[in-house]
């Protein structure tokens, strides 16, 4: 739906105030050579840095440690053909600092599934790009 | 949220049931070797591809057409954190018969946005997984 000019691009501050009001996005990174995405829970840091927490031996953290990946959270309404999207590209890695850890397990992101253990990953917001549908006529 | 077994396994037609019932997913893909991901309205075709409606000039052509790329849609609920998510993994590629064209013209899915032209992209159904997370308890 995005292929013209009937979207606005939102800057960086736009596209964080909406990405802070959603619960879940996608993390699209590269599994076995194919493109891959998996849904998450996942909350904003301090430094605008997305935050995941999964599982340490989870095939997702194998695949992202140390790796550029992309975020995404969007929403539309089908009824007026409107809504966002933001797309967070940057180095996803998973947190070892215990300082760091232990801050997150009080103030990052729970997850949603019953884990043994936490890990906390980070991707870092090198890139944040935003775009709104707006209803045909407005 | 899907890194132990917290979640069941959908099989392909319980997949398709579930990605027929929304109107929009992302197309995800790799644009100058970087993940990059979309949001598009969509709509199965009879053979359970994925139809997208696009201008005929977008990025999003020029970067998929031949690609093995993903298609994911889901639907979550925060309050119970429960929901579901679906894969479409396989090839895609530009109609370009006249008579397939022509048909998807009337059948195939609408832009949500006005197009000077419409191409149609079909991503075959090659691999399709799905997963539902269960509110907990349940």
């Amino acid at each position: 739906m995005y292929q013209n000019d009937a979207f606005r691009a939102l800057d960086r501050q736009e596209s964080l105030r909406l990405l802070a009001k959603v619960p879940v996005g996608r993390v699209v990174y590269t599994r076995q050579a194919l493109p891959a995405v998996l849904p998450v829970n996942f909350s904003l840091d301090t430094d605008s840095s997305v935050l995941l927490c999964t599982s340490p031996d989870s095939d997702l953290v194998g695949a992202i440690d140390g790796v550029v990946v992309a975020f995404e959270a969007d929403e539309f309404d089908a009824a007026t053909r409107s809504g966002w999207s933001v797309v967070v590209t940057g180095r996803a890695t998973v947190v070892t600092d215990p300082a760091e850890h232990e801050r997150l397990s009080r103030d990052g992101p729970a997850s949603w599934m019953p884990l043994a253990g936490a890990a906390f990953v980070r991707i870092e917001s090198q890139m944040v790009t935003g775009r709104e549908l707006r209803p045909p006529g407005l």
